[in-house]
């Protein structure tokens, strides 16, 4: 037997084992959204905040605070390397090369993640991020990652050499079972799918395995994957557009309710001036999705797509392809990325029910990068927590997020009362996030 | 990333990967009955050939025959270590201990393996082994092995190494799923079962993780490994006890026909001398079970047990209960070792339908170190042959083996018929075999 001496002489040191190594563990739409904060909202400060809407699992009791202390620490020790901002500056995106300007990426090579607070409340975690926008806004990936992956590496901690190796071959072996349903799927008719597991993933290398699975299980159909540093090392396309901070800050910066209304729009437009082409992706749920699509201007039914966030997907899909009818456009030519939480099981439904009457594509997440029921030989909570970090704040005036789905509110009462009617928010189906 | 460049240079080295490389990586039995043999039958000859029972497969074929020479060539360098043999002397086996005497521990000091004859025809392999018996004997688990692994990377060689991965972590979730129903089992009754899965293994470390695997899953429920080299380096019971040789080689020997007749007792006599205790299971099935049975001096139903080969396990455990009955023993105090062709299901339904009948131990051999039937991502061959390295000739006699299932019968048609006529053989029913 060979030993490697130097390799088992680090394995026993007292080290940390960092979670996040690389700035560009995170998702690309971070990026996207990056330049364009840099662009026009370099002065705004906005608060972000950890929030578990899984609230009976108690995460302060399970996770060592010292320990997430250090590995935050860790990740604002971290620059960008020299080779990475070469790719980022020069690899193309979405067919299109050079999407990131000189000056941004010479603002990159800067850059550091700023400080954070850390306490306890209620067997919670309160963990926020407060500072420019261009800072805070970077901090939401990674401190979802670390926390993720200190819960999972809390859970099998009790685990010994060997039930760790049935462990991860049992989870390879439950995650191909899946692959092979999706290649049953892609024998069927189209099916375009993609990583968007990174912030509730198990751990950075197994989410490369499961990237490296759907490379390997699915071909032409995976479509690429949403961590920016994996993109990178395996050569895959980086996928994903924007997300609710957009709209929730611009909405929050609103001086009065005509502002409020304008406000979602306002952000469209300001995306437009930016990208192009497939980066055209509308989030129509941050405030409501019906009362955002009824009073949509008719160029947002240009975009390429849009990306239901808070409906059940078959729903969400119809009322797009509703709306892009009603507004005298194909549906046919017209994208659906459905990444809510999606299963094996969704996947299959939503695909069959849609492929033939919209362009579909699945941004895959926690399922796809954080199932290990039924992996363990003992009986762990391995069941992953529905946790967000979202925009608390937005210099100093509160943020307020709706979505169709009313468990997923956030902002303070009085502020949500009034965005529900400013907005004419039409009420949802109340679902666990 | 830490390369270990060592093992690196190594790995791509064109150097032989053995598959047997210690002496003791055979089953325990052949040491018990090699020790038998030369006190007993040192000047006797006897020719060990290859038989694949599963001829539709053309092994010649799929097996490079240079490899295979390199492969038999290597096992031939080998000599016992001398931790090796101070463990043989010294550790206890069913406990008692030094069962192997000075000068026979002597003996294995200068053992090596003969030579050995290679040839194809109509795509089967010709293999076989001339010499005293104390040499050839030895050469049947290694020889076994090596085909099967042989075939096992023969199949693999198309496995990229994403797919090496999957096809591994599959095998390990799917062997682990059957110790979790030998788990449930255990919970009903008692439950006795260990490892005899060394001549039709996948490979060498995949049998040693599938007794480590049994070792975590059942705990006291295992009983231990026949293969001597996994016993001595995890600490385990090395078991078993003799093999159809025995009687096959005493019988051959027969001058005439009331000689062959009292050979299979003979046999009986020669290893009471030698051994007590829990080494003392008849093997009934060499000529015919019942014949065997009818005609067994009364002190044969002393010993602690019986090894059904060739029957269906139940059938044949009643066969034995019924046959110990009938001398007045009661068959609660006796041991059935059931070993022929066992998987999961026929472990459950015999431990089901005997344990509170007789003490039953199962030795689970193909199902459990060579089952990887699904765990390739593509269709590969991987169903294991049933290959057997049998007595052909002892001191230029043919030698005959008849058994419970016909599809097992063994030598020339005419001494076959002479062996079914003086042995009074009761046809049984025949079964692949």
């Amino acid at each position: 037997m060979t030993i490697d001496l130097a390799q088992r002489a680090y394995d026993r040191s007292a080290r940390l084992d960092p979670i996040v190594r690389s700035l560009l563990d995170t998702d690309f739409y971070k990026f996207l959204m990056l330049q364009m904060i840099w662009k026009l909202k370099r002065d705004t400060r906005v608060r972000f905040g950890l929030r578990n809407r899984s609230n009976k699992i108690k995460l302060a009791e399970v996770i060592d605070r010292d320990e997430l202390s250090r590995q935050l620490d860790h990740v604002r020790t971290l620059r960008f390397e020299k080779n990475e901002l070469i790719w980022l500056a020069n690899n193309s995106f979405y067919g299109k090369g050079q999407i990131f300007e000189p000056a941004f990426i010479e603002f990159l090579c800067g850059f550091q993640l700023g400080p954070y607070e850390l306490a306890e409340k209620d067997g919670q975690l309160e963990l926020s991020f407060d500072g420019p926008w261009t800072h805070t806004t970077m901090w939401e990936v990674p401190c979802l990652a670390i926390v993720s992956e200190l819960r999972a590496r809390a859970a099998i901690a009790r685990l010994d050499r060997f039930a760790l190796d049935l462990f991860y071959s049992r989870a390879k072996a439950k995650l191909w079972s899946k692959v092979e349903r999706l290649q049953a799927l892609a024998r069927e008719g189209p099916l375009r799918l993609g990583d968007f597991g990174t912030r509730r993933r198990h751990s950075f290398l197994w989410q490369r395995w499961c990237v490296e699975a759907l490379r390997h299980g699915l071909g032409a159909s995976f479509t690429g994957t949403s961590n920016v540093k994996l993109a990178m090392d395996l050569g895959l396309e980086a996928i994903g557009t924007n997300a609710h901070e957009l709209p929730m800050v611009f909405a929050a910066q609103a001086r009065d309710d005509e502002e409020l209304r304008a406000a979602p729009y306002a952000m469209l437009e300001a995306w437009t001036r930016l990208y192009a082409g497939n980066l055209l992706v509308l989030l129509p749920d941050t405030f409501g999705t019906a009362n955002f699509l009824a009073a949509a201007p008719d160029w947002a039914a240009d975009w390429t797509g849009a990306r239901p966030d808070s409906k059940p997907p078959v729903e969400a899909a119809e009322e797009l392809i509703a709306w892009w009818r009603s507004r005298g456009r194909d549906p046919r030519e017209k994208l659906v990325i459905l990444s809510d939480a999606m299963t094996v099981d969704t996947i299959e439904t939503s695909v069959r029910a849609l492929r033939d009457r919209v362009q579909v594509s699945i941004g895959w997440g926690t399922a796809l990068t954080n199932d290990f029921v039924g992996c363990a030989p003992a009986d762990l909570d391995l069941k992953p927590v529905s946790l967000v970090c979202k925009v608390f704040a937005v210099d100093g005036r509160p943020a307020v997020k709706l979505s169709d789905n009313p468990a997923k509110f956030l902002g303070p009462a009085d502020e949500v009362a009034r965005y529900v009617k400013v907005l004419g928010y039409r009420a949802g189906e109340r679902r666990e996030a």
